[in-house]
């Protein structure tokens, strides 16, 4: 037998949380503005970590339940230790949940059940670029493709690739952002 | 007394590894190019586990050391149970990572000696462009701002700035890149 709130759940999500949100921010979009954000420590060579505890969303300051680390270091042949995947494959990491997460998401909203969801990432980085090789070679990567196995019925295939478009990490990098640096004494 | 290995190293990168792979590279531009990849499975609701185990570069198959498990999720604000950073989030620290590692290895080619380096990221997105209740509200990151902090000889501030800009995840969020994505039944 179900209880209301097992009812209320489609892909695992609850959508009466969903719902609220959404309502909510119909009503004042301002409340859709969110700050995300992380602080990252050198340790040495290739190696550093980033640390993620809280962030900005409807017009207040929240904590995240536990402080997440995450560390970042090159393989041996990129002169590091291995203590952690590199930058670029965390850039992976990144777009691989994003996408996941909101086929997963807008399917429920959409009541599209899905059973299971995997993929598969590889990106094409030329390493000429960022060595200043040659000043041509794109720096970053050129190329990512991500293949998803799904579980679902056949039907939904076509718009389940629709639903993907909404992933805020794709659409940050297909369509590129404004990333400004600044550098200062410590 | 510093062993001749010791003398070989800048802000704790082996110099011999990273000239062996720019000599290497120079000769052979076909070793340069690299594949980065990654593995996701959805395990309920917004929550996935990203696996990332090994990598093509110079002409070969390689394998980390360890096997690296990133967990992604939602806060409860996001209808999530927070097991693991955001996938934004994820970006962010993946573009802390790349910044800060970048920074390091070019400085210690050219000889600046970095005492220590922290950073703080903050990205700005409205979710009412992932959410779709306004079609005309960019879906991903419209700003990203980082600021480090360095310890190093105040001459050095300008230059690194120019250095922080052969960052490959740097250079994806700016300039975009092209993302293929195939969805298929499992």
């Amino acid at each position: 037998m179900q209880t209301a709130q097992e009812i209320n759940r489609a892909n695992g999500i609850d959508l009466n949380v969903l719902k609220e949100t959404v309502s909510a921010i119909r009503k004042d979009p301002d409340l859709g503005k969110c700050k995300f954000r992380a602080r990252n420590k050198w340790i040495d060579a290739n190696h550093n970590c980033t640390t993620i505890s809280g962030f900005y969303a409807a017009k207040q300051e929240m904590t995240h339940k536990q402080k997440f680390e995450l560390h970042a270091d090159e393989p041996p042949i990129l002169a590091g230790e291995d203590e952690g995947a590199n930058p670029v494959e965390h850039l992976l990491n990144a777009l691989a949940g994003c996408v996941t997460t909101s086929l997963v998401a807008h399917a429920a909203v959409q009541g599209i059940h899905i059973e299971s969801l995997e993929s598969e990432l590889e990106g094409d980085i030329d390493l000429r670029g960022f060595l200043g090789l040659a000043p041509d070679v794109p720096k970053g990567y050129t190329n990512i493709r991500v293949k998803f196995k799904v579980r679902t019925d056949s039907e939904n295939m076509k718009k389940l690739k629709e639903l993907a478009q909404f992933s805020p990490v794709y659409n940050t990098l297909t369509h590129g952002t404004n990333v400004d640096i600044e550098i200062e004494p410590s």
